[in-house]
């Protein structure tokens, strides 16, 4: 897609993303220190609202209007064996998703964010569910190749993978304060996993997890599979989209798209687990302004998205052994990011409260 | 106070308290196995739901009655100046409190959960606040004596904050699903601290932290106060009402009386931070089926809390290097409390929803 401008639509999205502003940030600081709690006692919440002002440009960042896009996407390497489920349950997900029956649309109700499913690259078509616009339709391709002989997609598709996701922030900007990533593609932990090889250069044994709970011959197994993809493909680690097209999928490309198109709106996207990160690693790679806009929702137990968050510079707000995906730790993590804007705008300050504040009134 | 049965009225409580219920947790755990992901990937939220079952006896917790009690207590050994702020911030949050104005207030309102003031131990009385039934009166004494040189109070007035605690459980309890504790008393992490030696063997200047934001000088201070405290005192660490007289607090044991009293009547009890541990160690030192019923909030960056929480086989959920007490900690993770009961209510089993379990139906 071009621009009128004869910019790429990539490239004219990379320069609308500018860092939080700092301004803000300082007022929402100073404000933040004048309220009735010994100073910064609130700890992470209070970063957090310095971050939402910084982004949002607002001493009130508004946090109401939550979506959670779940990116689908098939993998070639499944054939594998890397998973413990077969291929079919992407597809029957997805109806799970549609009917509210999963893990995401549990932990979605309770803090009142929006599900929104789109299909970026299943085997499955989903005509009826597309058609009924349950769930929106962005296909580049049905599935991913084996990573494990060659490239995921062609590098065309991994453009055009972003795209689809800057697109779904594009649409969805008007009507959303604060974003969540989630996906869905049985296999994926394994481009996640590669992914954070390319970037990070450990070591695939160290980074390679048990994803949906393979046992120890599977995670030999996964792991000479990802080395093998690593070498067939010899991804850039210098080039986000080659490392995407080679040994990534549609739906992290369209995680990385959906970033990327949140931070251009200056909004917040709160980025779910590991296969998220690997996503908002493309997309830091492609313009590491989106960083700003990141909120890391969890660490996982999949030791490379440790690394990842170490990478990305990221503390994960949760710590509770998540590692289902869709989007739930997104999901939950955003009653911390009502709970960072509440202590902006809900507490009384010193003067207000009419509080004696430390080191002014101490009676010594 | 005595009960018909001849038994004083603690007795009465501790032989009330039951572990949890093994066939519930069995059931909940037989349940969630069936849920439509990965074995156990909700990690501690299915933990924190398993726990929810065994203590509420339901495999549909009821949870949506959430109350925050915060007990208002004064400590003489404010005057050594352990704390930054000075005494008169008690009442003065107290009134903040009552306004609406505080972080606990802008915290519990995003979480759905009351907030229930109770002075057991203000040096203030707070008559207009009781006439008006803004806060609740259990007052035992006007501030504890100051702990470096004698008893914080007698043991008659250790049992009666107990005796309080329960007693407010037990007029809460009828409209209550869960309870979380909170506190606020100027100095009152000198007490914690105390505790904590008393009860784990270690160092005080390993444990002692810098509670509202003390300096290096003020911390060496304060540990030298607990240091004497501990030496004039010598609490019996088999005797946790012994302990209490000695070097705790009216809040504290109002804090213990509040857990103990939600544990007999089989409710959950979200212990905010390092105070509420100090509470829920006494409350496990009378009492170690308590345990069952405790479930801790987060870890704050006070270092005692960290080894009060092992001691109680505590894992806590949040990390948010939170140190602001009022039971902030505890209105946050009521989210994850309804998080986790969500899993257990809301989530489709593989059979209801058609999706391939793994091992079963994998392609291999």
């Amino acid at each position: 897609m071009k621009t009128n401008s004869g910019l790429s639509f990539l490239d004219a999205t990379f320069r609308s993303i500018y860092p939080q502003d700092f301004a803000y940030r300082q007022q929402a600081e100073a404000h933040l220190d004048q309220l009735t709690m010994p100073h910064w006692a609130l700890g992470d919440l209070m970063d957090l609202a310095v971050d939402l002002a910084g982004m949002t440009r607002s001493l009130r960042p508004p946090v109401s209007r939550r979506k959670v896009v779940v990116m689908v996407g098939d993998h070639g390497v499944a054939a594998e064996g890397v998973s413990l489920y077969p291929l079919e349950v992407t597809t029957q997900m997805v109806h799970n998703f549609v009917r509210g029956g999963a893990g995401i649309n549990a932990l979605a109700r309770r803090s009142q964010t929006e599900v929104c499913i789109v299909d970026v690259g299943a085997r499955d078509s989903f005509d009826a569910l597309v058609r009924s616009g349950r769930i929106v339709a962005k296909k580049i391709g049905y599935g991913t190749a084996n990573i494990a002989y060659g490239p995921a997609m062609s590098r065309t598709h991994a453009v055009m993978a972003v795209e689809a996701g800057i697109e779904i922030a594009n649409d969805l900007a008007a009507t959303t304060d604060v974003f969540g990533t989630g996906e869905m593609g049985i296999g994926n932990t394994t481009p996640s996993t590669a992914i954070a090889a390319v970037f990070t250069g450990k070591k695939v044994r160290e980074l390679t997890g048990r994803g949906t709970g393979i046992d120890d011959a599977g995670l030999e197994k996964k792991a000479a599979i990802i080395e093998q993809a690593l070498q067939i493909n010899k991804p850039d680690p210098k080039d986000g989209l080659d490392v995407l097209a080679k040994v990534g999928g549609f739906e992290i490309g369209a995680i990385a798209g959906l970033i990327l198109g949140a931070a251009a709106h200056r909004k917040p996207v709160v980025v779910d687990g590991f296969i998220s990160a690997a996503g908002a690693m493309i997309a830091y790679s492609l313009e590491p302004f989106v960083r700003d806009y990141l909120i890391c929702a969890h660490r996982s137990v999949e030791p490379a998205h440790e690394v990842l968050l170490n990478r990305l510079q990221c503390r994960p707000l949760l710590d509770l052994n998540l590692r289902l995906g869709e989007g739930t730790g997104a999901a939950v993590a955003m009653h911390l990011v009502d709970a960072a804007v509440a202590i902006l705008t809900d507490v009384a300050t010193f003067r207000e409260a009419g509080v004696s504040d430390a080191g002014r009134s101490v009676q010594k």
